[in-house]
């Protein structure tokens, strides 16, 4: 097989795949919003015209929310599934977009020429990059380089509530070897990224319960307990001086960061200064003893993301309120259990309470971390074939946040995923004038040929 | 002069005491709303015709905000002031009264027959008993009891803006020996009290500053420090484990409580376990070592009255806040400083502050605690004509809140006040349905005229 070839019709066709891209761009499928839904219905269809185009058999394939689409093909070799979502964000603030968002356009900047509306990168340009890969390799040898299955979702956005079932219902249709997700972003302007360790997630709102309604502080000051200081008391608790968090057996399950891992990291070069300065901070705030890549990626966190209780408008009230509640949410690593760390959270919050307070828990659905297996081949062949295409070696890196899909491809399908996307930090996600570097959609399909090629050999 | 001829004719005169009370009811003067500013106006004209009839010299006295009235009268003797306010609060939520607000109306009740108007108590009811108790003086005896000013204030109930610049330009006009003010309450439905402490106060708005935009927890969650975590540190930080206050010199000019105080307040055998179990609590939660009523009355608080930060809406939101805020009151007694308290926070709050964080501050106006000379021989004779009047002996009692006006008192006019009201902890004062037993309005006004006849001797 010739990769040259393949490389050569994607840049040939470059205008025609903008082309493709816009037409995708242009259908406004916000998916928070049922009054998008008709078009949420529109780009799978028009998902779906496009894998038949390639030689796909491809359906829709309609849930209790938005469609799925899903399509086979390929008859020789390994067999992948890729994934990818054609829903995006809503456009509020409208007035802040220099362009209307689904009228894309291109646009020169310092750093290059780029390509803006909403979904330009989240994720329509990113799954686009794959899609023309396959595209340029059908044009080239008439057929698919292996067995793929393509699985793209409407929900992503607004928290994927028919993903689960549906994998679920159709795990048999739906296993492959490995998947591959085109959804993250590269380290740098130069280095690609795969990335191999997701953290976990798991939240508790909790409130405290005092008096059985708001005392004024004239009459029961002094007397009367105030929740808002046990909250604070049983928040300011959870981390020691040296910002670890005291849970009990919180760490259970959080391992070392293997040698090569910490010093592929160190190589990275990551300029902490610039990292936090771009924000206004200057010193880790995190565990002593981790810099703060390793705080962000590899270490567990607990933090408090909303407080409230009491008289929050203008001026002054002397309320002693009957209540204080926050928000926390543990971000997981390794094999921590976000049952176990909940349970450890509601211990904590307990062992915190004095007389006449109670407290009360709302939970949200945890997550574990997820590791995925940096030494099987595949990740060692895409990153070989990743660093042919861009000016520096492509690197393994740690996601701070939480992607559900590798979690629930390995839970419900038994299998890893290659995370592989083209993403900048400037690229303006979830906000106005979001936009994707010509570059990185360009560069990102010839990156996808060479895995390809590399994988399915 | 006969006492008893006054006492016989203030109950002769009940029927025509309650119209002119309800007269005053029936005028809107909530102060808070420029809506009644005309009502406030109607108001005070109606208490300068009623101090005319008693052989006042009275004025409506206009200020930039409602109006003051003012009065003088009689010719000989010692020379008090009389204080009261004709303001109202606002009648919200109005569906939950069982009868309009400004149509005042007897009922009975398991404790007796009741007024039950906005005002009934607060204050217009109060300050009438005052009115009454002279207007039999002057029926039977022709004159005033003594030398009186009378002030009447109309922005009580929306902070006395007015107050303090018209007390400062009239000082020589208003300075008399001592004060009387009536809007207070009695110890129970059968002691009569005399407030002789009250508490200070100062507030402060802080906000901790942290990175310079909120950030996503994926992304800085471990390396960027969060506001919320540094400000509950700060406040829990506030109280060691005995419930004492840790920000340095808070404690200094807090005086031991004097042993025949404690003896009295022992003596109220005040009902600490029924205090707390009316709102669901059971522990006094202040200092240790100290009576739930020591702890409202006699020691200094700190609490914070509201707390708010990040994201505090439905479900969770991974957000790193930029900044976290809590508003926070001091109780103060004795001789405490409110702004070197003010100041001790600020440096409480700086020293927990890490590297990258900012706290700034709003500060109210503080106000020393009111200390009056119990000592004094008014407050003997006083104490002694109440308790002529009531089953049981008149209390001197501490009071928990802060009542602005007396310190005023002392502090422009070198004036202590001799604080005597007849309300209930039932008067639902501010709340619909507000009243004021028939029992307090009558022998209210047969209990001033004691104290008329002791002090005016």
């Amino acid at each position: 097989m010739s990769l040259q070839a393949v490389l050569d019709r994607i840049d040939a066709d470059q205008d025609a795949a903008l082309e493709r891209l816009f037409a995708l761009l242009r259908i406004q499928s916000v998916s928070t919003d049922p009054a998008y839904a008709p078009h949420c219905v529109a780009a799978a269809d028009w998902l779906v015209e496009d894998l038949r185009s390639l030689g796909f058999e491809a359906s829709r394939r309609d849930t209790p929310g938005h469609p799925m689409v899903v399509a086979h093909g390929g008859t020789t070799g390994p067999h992948y599934l890729f994934y990818g979502h054609y829903d995006v964000q809503p456009v509020d603030p409208l007035n802040l977009w220099d362009s209307p968002p689904f009228e894309p356009v291109l646009r020169d900047t310092p750093k290059g020429r780029v390509i803006s509306a909403r979904g330009a990168n989240d994720d329509k340009g990113q799954l686009m990059t794959f899609m023309e890969a396959l595209r340029a390799w059908v044009t080239v040898y008439g057929g698919l380089p292996c067995r793929l299955t393509m699985l793209f979702e409407g929900e992503e956005e607004s928290g994927s509530p028919s993903l689960v079932p549906f994998m679920q219902e159709n795990a048999a249709e739906l296993k492959a070897e490995m998947a591959m997700i085109c959804d993250t972003g590269m380290w740098d302007r130069e280095t690609p990224a795969i990335s191999t360790m997701l953290r976990g997630m798991v939240g508790l709102q909790v409130t405290v319960h005092a008096a059985d309604r708001d005392l004024h502080s004239g009459f029961y000051g002094g007397a009367a307990i105030n929740p808002i200081r046990v909250l604070s008391k049983a928040l300011a608790a959870m981390h020691d001086d040296s910002g670890r968090v005291t849970l009990d057996g919180f760490y259970d399950g959080v391992p070392d960061l293997a040698p090569e891992i910490k010093a592929q990291w160190n190589a990275l070069n990551f300029d902490e200064a610039a990292f936090l300065g771009e924000v206004g901070l200057s010193v880790p705030a995190g565990e002593q003893g981790f810099t703060a890549l390793e705080q962000t990626w590899a270490r567990p966190t607990a933090e408090v993301n909303g407080i409230w209780g009491g008289y929050t408008g203008e001026g002054f009230k002397t309320v002693l309120p009957a209540e204080a509640h926050a928000k926390v949410t543990f971000r997981l690593v390794g094999d921590q259990d976000p049952e176990a760390v909940a349970e450890a959270f509601k211990a904590h919050i307990r062992a915190h309470l004095p007389a006449d307070c109670t407290a009360t828990f709302i939970e949200k659905t945890g997550a574990k971390a997820t590791v995925l297996p940096v030494d099987a081949p595949e990740f060692a062949k895409a990153r070989e074939a990743l660093s042919q295409e861009w000016p520096k070696p492509a690197a393994f890196v740690g996601c701070g946040g939480s992607i559900p899909i590798a979690g629930h491809f390995q839970e419900i399908l038994g299998m890893d995923a290659l995370m592989i996307g083209f993403g900048q930090a400037d690229d303006a996600l979830h906000s106005p004038n979001e936009k994707y570097d010509l570059a990185s959609f360009q560069k990102g399909a010839r990156s996808w040929a060479r895995v390809l090629h590399a994988l399915c050999g």
